[in-house]
């Protein structure tokens, strides 16, 4: 093993968390490359904390073996805590690293007797999609979406080439269960589509570094690509030449990566181009790419992310959020088996605060992934302090068919969890350090989508806070999980409210402008009058979205009495004066909010300044330097929202206080 | 005389034009550069138009004659017409130069006997700053506000290198009165920065060219140029170091340019460094390069654009309409000979309207220059036909102290007249063909600010829109004169209502977003709420700005009552329902100008759909092409607008139209 390149944040991986194994004597069983990962693991803590080495037939403290008659699938394994003895094995390589990392997640504890356990991930594909461009972008930059400085893969056109990093990052990944990741932007520009092609040496270069920790890599690929690339005039689904020329594709980048994981693809998305421009379906589409992909076992992500994104305003029969649900549904049956519909976990596009999608689980013969943003586009960008992992699991615990039926986590079993990425080539990987938990949490909710989030928050900070020896001290412990378990809900109560959405900045999408995409093509509209606000999603007397949902939700969804405060204004346009079941009219609801979120983070932020001399000095003087601009930010956010709609309204708050 | 490059609209000046001068007997008398321009000018004339070359003692149809002892200034002449011959004397090859573009304009009609008429230019300096960069900037790019391509000098961090357009360039100039030009942004990067000293060599031979036709030179500079080029540790204006850094980098230039023109300086301003930072007076800082440029007769023009760009919009008592009064007039009397303070026209920035600045005619004891904006970047980015002229000429004729005193045109006398320049590489010059008409006035109302701006619209008709013999058939006329003539009006109509000002989209100014400021630290507000729109800027109640009027328009402006409806908003804060002086409440004027504004524009539209087959084809293609996307984008602002203030204000249209 490789050890960390110069000045990279340690993350969940500091060595001390390798104490415990590598004091101790261990014993590695199995061929293959993963096996010996484990291996260069375990060598790497002994030689780091002074452990024994350990000859086959000698005793030893912990034993990871691969055997062949485990029961684990191919990527679970079985703990066995005996006094004398810990044992980890797993049919395959990969549930020996996923096993080895599980101890050392442990600690100490890995080493006392307990019951027999098998642990298997409930989702099979737990991806990440990076949005790294090749070329800088204009107007996006390096990184789309990315708040933790440049792209991990690339800088200005070319490979990056730092390999030893893309390593250590692949071992973080492997450490919380991420097992695949696609190396470029959805929105796929004139250099990133020739990655595909003449440029699949930088890809195999990196698939190499992530395949020695059981992640598979994916491309982005546009849809054109026979046209672009191909010189054909025509990227038809149907057409014999476009078939011939991706199989050849295909063939071409296996050949150079056997182990490569398959496509994603954003196809007439917001420009980007697909089967439309052919009068050809999205499932001829995807099956296309999958027909190519399938002799190899390859998997192609089609993204469901697609609607008018140049909507008129002034229209308010056409709703942004039936976009997916009206084009994919009656495509239900119709895709190939290895095709995975990548659907984002809400109607819209990664707010704070949305319903489920309701295309999750109306496919039932379709595989389903579910795509969180971990990049905090919308939630504050790194800025700001916003632990993402409750909503994530409200995400997967939600039951799409009601009380009884299975939840989302059990849904996209087959189909996977896929998150965007918020990590860059910071020093801290994610920009703001506390946002190194959105990436720990979602690989470890893709694993297990059940998994409490806060008893995750306990697990990453003992982790990453590990000082040597010993654990972290309690007042540290608190204050962490002070400042990080309700910063999610901190964060909505200073944004937009009671489920709206939007309000942000365009283009950037940082800091408020209530009116911002108010009268704008992209379908996010509140329609804030005088009276009142929101949107009407009923079938009674709306856009009718309520009723793409199975009926207990669509149920609870079309009335104004049932539905849940927090999605109020998602469903409905309610006066200022309507009243919640909170017994707060919205418009109080709204200035007590705002104040309240205020609050929160100046409170947050003084706790976090009693931390100091308990975390690193350079980790606390940075969380120090974000905290200032995130209360900045919510001190604009709370008295934009609140002026704008006390200038609507002429509600006064009813405490008095001052609004501008 | 050189060509015009391949593919150049000739604007005012096509072949045609020079028919009546070109058919005929011609002698040019005078020594020097302008006086050999205007030799070349008459031969290419000649030589087109098959008139007989002339020596020193044939008889000759028109004689222009420098004349050491003819009473006609640095710039002027006297144009005498007999029947036998017309006589242009001037005292300089510049005023020959002027008189000879006066015959041009004349036509055919120069050749008819008149009383003989002497023409000074009313404005000493007549100037165009171009914003453009050297370097592409990531924001603004080429050319910062530039809506006809890239720049006439720059390319990418170079020279462009284009002389030849650059000389067709300085003879449109000519022949309209413009006198100076500086080549770079006031907002002056590294590399522009570095145009002062090891780059002059560029400027040097712009100035070439520009000087061939009588424009002098200027130079953006950074006021902290002695730190970033001459390695100093301050820009300190009493420093003895930076006066002598100073003094050698102007010794410098002259010795390269020896009728250099000066500098123009943006300091304090918007993030550009100034004398601020060593607590020093914008005088000191002024002063200190006026006394570097003193000796080689240069002049430093100090833009007065100076406010708080980073103000809180909850602080309803800062007003940036203030700013430029509250910093310059206290320093009157304090600035050199050679200073020229250059003076926005408004108080704000450009707006579609805005009352005159209160600082012009407010420092009797320095030389003011007013400075406009050509390049159309509130009034339609030259997408949008909008003939500025009325605008221009309403300032101009604007007189300060009241009824009896001086109009801005002659406060302006020793200071002059800067437009920031309209122009870039674009074959019609400006983008939009038509909007070569704002260059084309600006530069004849800089030579006599009382011009009758409807008068200039007929001569640049007639110029620019010259058929081959004979005058523009009067469909032609008529048509041009509906679409251009009353634009700014129709503009006016569909945007920011009764002078309020903004409600544009943030960032690049184009199209409409009510709010788009109004939360910003631009300070640039208007406060609407559901009671009311509108700035208090009295003294009784509001900021106090309507106080740093002269009396007359103090009392004028102080209160609803006797301000003008055109600028009600800019003043005070009304009630929706507050009614005009025209009859009409603040909301129904909204409604009705803006559904008259869009109605006024598709009538332009379709008046210039029936001149096809009267303009060259290019010419008409491209201004049905502007046309589609002023209409459209006039409707944007007519509905945004309109429903912004429907869902604010509650009160319908009095004539039931749909509003959104």
């Amino acid at each position: 093993m490789r050890g960390l390149p110069d000045g990279v944040d340690p993350a969940w991986l500091p060595d001390e968390v390798l104490r415990p194994v590598g004091e101790r004597r261990v014993l590695v069983c199995g061929e293959g490359a993963l096996a010996d990962t484990v291996r260069a693991e375990v060598a790497h803590a002994r030689v780091r904390f002074g452990g024994t080495p350990v000859r086959d037939d000698d005793p030893c403290d912990l034993l990871l073996a691969v055997t062949a008659d485990a029961d684990t699938g191919p990527e679970g394994f079985t703990l066995e805590r005996t006094p004398e003895r810990t044992t980890v094995t797993a049919a395959t390589p990969a549930g020996l690293l996923y096993g080895y990392f599980h101890v050392v997640r442990l600690g100490e504890a890995a080493f006392t007797a307990a019951p027999p356990q098998t642990h298997r991930p409930a989702l099979a594909s737990r991806m990440l999609n990076h949005w790294d461009n090749v070329d800088v972008h204009l107007v996006m930059g390096q990184v789309e979406r990315g708040y933790a400085g440049g792209s991990l893969f690339w800088r200005e056109g070319r490979a990056r080439g730092d390999l030893p990093r893309v390593r250590a990052y692949a071992r973080l990944l492997a450490a919380c269960g991420v097992n695949a990741l696609s190396v470029n932007n959805v929105n796929v520009h004139a250099s990133e589509a020739r990655l595909l092609t003449d440029r699949i040496g930088d890809i195999a270069a990196l698939a190499g570094e992530l395949g020695a920790y059981g992640v598979r890599t994916y491309l982005s690929v546009s849809f054109a690509a026979p046209v672009l690339l191909g010189g054909l005039d025509t990227a038809d689904p149907l057409d014999a030449r476009v078939k011939d020329w991706w199989r050849r594709a295909v063939d071409h980048v296996y050949a150079r990566i056997p182990d490569f994981g398959g496509f994603v693809v954003k196809a007439d998305s917001e420009g980007q181009p697909g089967p439309f421009a052919y009068d050809r379906s999205h499932a001829d589409g995807a099956n296309l790419l999958a027909d190519a992909l399938a002799p190899h076992g390859g998997t192609v992500h089609w993204r469901a992310f697609v609607y008018d994104h140049r909507q008129d305003w002034r229209d308010r029969a056409t709703d942004r959020a039936r976009a997916a649900y009206d084009h994919f549904v009656p495509l239900d049956g119709q895709f190939r088996d290895n095709v995975v519909l990548q659907v984002k976990h809400g109607p819209m596009d990664f707010q704070v605060r949305e319903p489920v999608s309701p295309v999750i689980g109306a496919l039932p013969a379709t595989r389903t992934a579910v795509e969180l943003q971990a990049t905090q586009e919308y939630t504050g960008q790194q800025r700001h302090v916003c632990a993402l992992a409750p909503m994530w699991s409200q995400v997967l615990r939600h039951r799409p068919q009601g009380e009884g039926g299975p939840t989302v986590g059990r849904v996209v079993g087959d189909g996977g969890l896929v998150a965007v990425s918020n990590v860059g080539d910071d020093p801290y990987w994610t920009g703001h350090p506390l946002a190194q938990f959105n990436l720990y949490a979602l690989g470890r909710l893709a694993w297990d989508p059940d998994a409490d989030p806060d008893r995750l928050l306990g697990e990453w900070i003992e982790l990453t806070f590990t000082p040597a020896r010993g654990d972290a001290p309690e007042r540290l412990r608190t204050g962490l999980r002070s400042v990080m378990a309700g910063s999610w809900a901190t964060y909505e109560k200073y944004t937009a409210p009671l489920g709206v959405g939007f309000m942000v900045q365009p283009g950037h999408h940082y800091g408020p402008s209530v009116d911002g995409y108010e009268y704008s093509p992209w379908g996010t509209y509140h329609f804030a009058d005088r009276d009142g606000v929101g949107v009407d999603r009923s079938r009674a007397t709306g856009t009718g979205f309520a009723g793409q949902y199975a009926k207990p939700w669509a149920r609870t969804y079309e009335t104004k009495d049932t539905c849940p405060d927090e999605l109020l204004l998602f469903f409905h346009h309610v006066p200022y004066e309507h009243v919640l079941h909170s017994g707060k009219t919205v418009i109080q609801h709204i200035y007590d909010t705002h104040f309240d979120g205020v609050a929160e983070v100046e409170a947050a932020r003084a706790e976090w300044a009693s931390l100091t001399g308990l975390v690193r000095p350079d980790v606390h003087a940075r969380v120090v330097e974000r905290y200032e601009e995130q209360l900045r930010c919510a001190r604009e956010w709370r008295d934009q929202i609140n002026s704008y709609f006390w200038r609507k309204s002429g509600v006064p708050d009813a405490r008095g206080r001052r609004i501008h």
